[in-house]
Formats: C-alpha cells, structure tokens, sequence
C-alpha cells in the first residue's frame, strides 16, 4: 500500500466533523471536550485499524505503535495535535496526526509511534504546548493544577475523564533513549511557502516566543464632562502602545525576518459607551527567530508601556507569562529528511523557519527533532478558511515515510 | 437675610440622608420611591417654611414660589432634580434644588420659582429628563408608558402615588409666557473648574452629542507564523483609529474648548493571545459645543476610519447610533448673569460648556435659558466621592439672586 491523499482528505474531513462551531463560523476543539475527544477516538480508531496498539498515558498524550513493535524498542515519533483555537481552521495540527496516521497505514510495520499532543494551542488554559511539557516535566503537576479552562476548571480535573492521572504524570517522563527522533509535519500558516510555489520544506528553526499581559489603570470619568487634557483613559494608553508596538515589530522585522508582535487579547473596564474607560488588559505575543532579538524586542516592550503609561498619568503593570527560547532543529535529522525528499523527487527540500510554536520545540532539547511544514494557501490559519492540500501532506507524509523507512 | 452657606450645606447633608444604600456605599433615589418622596417633601417643607407656596404637577415635578406671588405671574425658574444615579454622589441635582430654595429664604419676595424635576438622570427608566421631558411635551404619555423601572413599571403608573396624572399632564404643558426664564444651578461633574480655581461660571452651550458604533473586520490568523506585512490585524487598525480619534479631539479642543472623544466600549475576536483580531467593535461618543463642530468631527472621523482601514486591508462598517443637536444657552441671560455675578464680586464670570446634558436643555428651545456651573473637586461625579464647596453653591446662589431681583 502506498500513501493515498484521499485517505488523507477522508481523515481531514471527519476530524472536521468533531467541532463545538459549524463550519461556515469555524472548527472549535478545546481540549477535554467532547468534540476534542470524538477527534481523538477517531485517530484512535483508525490506528488501530492499522494494526497499530494504542494507549492514553496520563499527562493525556495519545500513542501509537505497529502492535508488533514493542513499547521499549526505539522507533521515530511522529505527530502533533487535535485541539484547536476557537473557531480555527482544519488543517493546523490535524495534518501532523493524520500523515503519521497514513504512514503507518500504508508501512504497518514502520518504525514509527504515532503521537497527538493533549493541549498545544494554549487557548483552552492560557498556556500552550501542555502535553509535550507535561510529558518532558518542563511543566509541573502544580503549575498544571494552577491553570484554568473557561470554567475555572484546572487542566488536571477536566482532564481525568480523558485519561489524565496528575499522580502516575510524574513517573512517565519522557525518556530520550526510547526514541530515534521526532518529526512533526505541519502547515506553515504563513504565506511564505504559498507564494513562493513551495508544497512542503524542511523546518531548521523554531522561534522563541515571549507573552505578555499588561494591566493598565487609569481613572473612570464622565465622558461628556472630562476634558481631553483631564483623562487617564486606560484604553486610549492601550491603543498608543499597540501602535507603538506595531512599529517597534516593523522596525525589528526589518533587521531580522519574520520578528512580529501581536496583541490578541484585549478586554476593558466598564466598557460603556459613555464612560472613558478606567482599565485595561492585554495580552502581548512576541516571536523572534534568535535569542538576541528576543532581548531586544523584550527591552522594547517595557521601554514602550513604561514610557506611554508615565505620559498620560496612567499606572501599568506588565509581567511576561512566557519566555521560550528559539529552538534550532536537529542538523543531523533534517538531513535525513532532505535524503528522504530525494527520494521521493523533492530536490532541493526548500528550507523554512517556524514563527508558530509547536510540541517539536519542547522535545527538541531531548530528542534529535526537525519538521516538515506543508504550504498553507494565502498563509491563512487560525481561520476557517485555513487551506492545504492534501497531496501536498500526502508528499510530507511520503518524506516522512521514507526517513523513518531508511537505512539507520 | 443673606444668603447663607451653613443653611445650603445642611439641607445638601439632610437630603443625603435620605438614600437606599449607606453613605459609604453612595447616594441612591431612585424617582419614584420612598428615598425620592423624603428629599422631595423636605424641600417642600423648607420652602414652605420660606413663606412658599407649594404645588405638585401632573408631571411630578414640583414648583414653589412666594405665596404673594399669583402662579399666573411671570417669574423666574430655577430648579434641578433630587433623584440620583445608584450610588451617586450628594451635589448632583441637589446643588442645583437648594440654592433658588436658598435665595427663597434669603429673599422672600423674590420673582423666582423654585422647581425639581422628576427624573433628569435616566437611571430609573432608562431614559432621562422625564420631568422636563414631559412638561414641554417632547416627551408623549404614550411613550411614557412605554418606559419601565427595574420592577416593570412605568413612570406613570410608579408616580400615581408621587402626584403623577397622566390624564391632566397634557392640559398643563409648559407655557413659556409664565416665565422669565430658566437659570439651572449644577455641579460641573468635570475638574476643569476646580484645576482653574474657578468657584463657579457661566455655562454658555449645552454640548450636543453624537454616537457610533464601529465594526472592523480583517483576517483572523497566526501570530507566529504571519508577518507584520502580511497581516491584516482588526485590533491594531482599532488602535490606529483610537489614536487618530485622540489626535483629532485635541486638534478639535484646541479650536472649540471642551470637545471631546471617547472609546468606551471595544469587543475583540476571537480575543485569542495567539490569534491575530479578525474583528474588533468599538463604540465612539463625541460631544461639542457647536453643531458646526459636531459636523467637522462627523466628518474627520468618518475620513479617519475610511483611511486607516483602506490602508490596512480592512473592512470597516461605522453607523451613527445618536444624534442630539448641541444646544445654545441664551446671550442675554448669560450676560445678565455676568451682571449680576459683579454685583457679588465675581468678575469676570469664568465661562464653561457642560458635556453632560440638564433639564435645562430641554426647556431652552422654549424659554430663556441659562445654567450657573459650580466647581467639582477633583471633577469626580455619580460617585459617593462627589464634593462641591457649600460656600461655592452659596456664591452661585448669590448669582442666582442677584439676577433675579435685579432690574427687569
């Protein structure tokens, strides 16, 4: 059997189907929900239709193997995740679980365990990436126990009903000698590739990321009789700072490709239409493809809400609720994904770098790590509209079979 | 007798007695209630005490003037409201009641007539100036039963046992051949004053106001993996307009004092740390003291949103959601009161605009109207905060005499 893009197609589409929004509006799969677990049931399913054996380990990760291939002998890992942003597209995460998902179908004998992340986009408990960081122990049981879905429930509780065991988590590291390696597929969600006629590439570097959550007060007032000289509008502060972030990002994107800055989040207190707005808070995201950038953009930042804040009478707190360091990918593994692109007619394997985080820059400082990207049409994601096609994961999954299928 | 500042201060402690909610808490009467009916009976009682006779109107409001003076006599009106916004402060409206109640006391004889008016602050009904309202008729009993407080009743039915006849408000509309004029006393609910050192001042316009609602809409997407050129960010287009709506109301200002904008109100979506803002809806209220100056802000704001969100990539959809002309107070009286403000030793009269709408704006398409602003500490306002001077209210009602028992 050889990898189908039907096949492919055909598991995209169903994963589709598993959504809390209909599809016109977007496809919303927040982690330890119904519609995530039905996502999860069906890779499930067909995996072990494959001949694969499957098991829920309790940071809530999904594994699986050929059934004829013991759980101790090393093989490749492979995969990404189900859950979703709200409303978001059909393809970020999903391609990544269903070309292992075909490899393994089309190479039941592959050595290769097919994994799905538990939590990757971080819009479900305010933190990303909660599978592979529980997995690796970056992230503890307790800073787990401290984070909150939006019904304040923590990731720990509302996982159980899906297989998460806060007590047995702590035994079941991840542990580097189990494993050759790890390739994770994904589409790019950039436009980059698109445009440049690119179907898939090889990832050299994950960037680092920064966030922020910036709280500003200023002084609920009439906003008939307060003069313009006479605010402290919170929100008026918040928009020079997004301005103001928006160049600082333009400034350093023009010093080091695909630096950017954005604010995501923003909600305001009172929020009425006749009262000048006495709080704000926001979020900022930050992702540069070099620690030194990082540093930069960092000092920029609080140079900015510091100097913005002190003009206007406005008091800002600001507090950095992530720092990830650029992560550059195994040198050694993406040459074997470049020899295996070879061999599939790919040549050269064109080269890219990831402005989105993924699970492979968790495990990359344990694992030998790299990842194949796959052209996302116009750079759309996050989006209903967020488009791949699926003989371009085909030749991804195509690249990926050939690398774990290849001589040692 | 002269006008005396102890005697103001009492009836503003007095009258704050009377509130559904603590002190501490803040000012609560609602129109209509017990709290309501006590301030009001107290000023009926004082200005009897002054030698006043007392009628309630089929509207709720109450009118007083010496009892040697035949209600079919041209007098002039002076008054405010005693109901408040929950958990209001004690100066709002009640300045504006005590001070002809005051002159009244100090000069029995006085050609002046004392009114409250039921309901100014909209709180109760969701619609202001019911008392004024409904007496000059821009305010039908039809419509009138149409409004509801927070148990469902309507202010015809909730005043019944407050004096309110619906069946009699029609026949006793307000006749301008009764009065002089109007000269509203108010707290100015805005700190220009108090900065200034301005005790009290002549308002000469009522501002007009106008507002919108704003829609845009960009495209929702990565914010790692989408450059700062490729994107097409609803927030950052937002922040853009807000700034270019405080630049323009500064510009504005500094031509025609007082005009303000305000973004009170602004929704993001999806409101995602990650996600680029596919939408944004802000609210914006603009106030000015001309209708001229109303235009030119219509206008710069309308190129504003046009401009940015053209440049941007986005689809902006803006509507205007109220319209209220600003309101002129009249050039005669004003200068009559600057008249009688050197006759007490305040010369000149400081000027002011008031952003926040009176009754006075709605008699003053009917009657020659003008407003005495008094200085608000620190212009904190519809909070338990709220402070004015007694002996300001006492100089503002010295004013307030002055022209009234100066020469015709």
């Amino acid at each position: 059997m050889t990898i189908n893009a039907e096949r492919i197609a055909r598991d995209i589409e169903a994963i589709g189907g598993f959504s809390e929004t209909p599809p016109d509006v977007g496809f919303s799969r927040p982690t330890f929900t119904p519609a995530w677990r039905m996502a999860r049931d069906y890779v499930i399913a067909e995996a072990r239709q494959a001949g694969c054996q499957v098991r829920i380990a309790p940071t809530g990760n999904v594994h699986a193997r050929p059934a004829s291939i013991a759980w101790e002998t090393p093989v490749w890992l492979s995969g990404s995740h189900v859950d979703s942003v709200p409303t978001g597209g059909k393809f970020d995460g999903v391609a990544g679980v269903v070309a292992p998902l075909e490899v393994l179908r089309a190479h039941p004998e592959a050595p290769l365990e097919l994994i799905i992340f538990a939590e990757e986009e971080g819009t479900t408990f305010n933190l990303g990436m909660l599978g592979s960081r529980a997995w690796t122990g970056t992230l503890t049981v307790a800073h787990l126990a401290g984070l909150s879905n939006r019904d304040g429930v923590s990731p720990l509780d509302a996982g159980r009903p899906y297989g998460v065991d806060a007590a047995a988590m702590v035994h079941e590291r991840l542990d580097p000698r189990g494993y050759r390696g790890l390739i994770e597929l994904h589409v790019e969600q950039g436009p980059a590739m698109w445009k440049a006629g690119q179907r898939v590439a090889v990832v050299t570097a994950i960037h680092g990321r920064r966030q922020y959550r910036v709280h500003l007060m200023g002084t609920p007032n009439h906003a008939g009789s307060t003069k313009m000289d006479d605010r402290a509008d919170a929100l008026a502060a918040a928009a020079a700072i997004m301005t103001g972030l928006e160049a600082l990002a333009q400034r350093l994107s023009s010093r080091q490709d695909h630096t950017v800055i954005t604010v995501g989040q923003l909600v305001v207190l009172p929020n009425a239409i006749n009262v000048i707005p006495g709080e704000v808070t926001f979020t900022i995201d930050f992702r540069a493809s070099t620690n030194a950038m990082l540093e930069l953009g960092h000092d920029g930042i609080g140079q900015l809400i510091k100097a913005e804040s002190a003009r206007r009478g406005i008091c800002a707190e600001w507090a950095a609720t992530e720092s990830l360091a650029a992560v550059p990918l195994d040198a050694g593994l993406c040459e074997r994904l470049r020899a295996a692109a070879r061999q599939v007619g790919v040549d050269p394997l064109p080269e890219a770098a990831s402005g989105a985080l993924h699970d492979a820059a968790i495990l990359a400082p344990l694992l030998p790590t790299a990842m194949i990207f796959v052209a996302s049409r116009d750079g759309i994601s996050h989006n209903p509209a967020e488009f791949s096609r699926p003989e371009d994961v085909a030749l991804g999954a195509e690249i990926l079979a050939a690398c774990v299928n290849g001589a040692a």
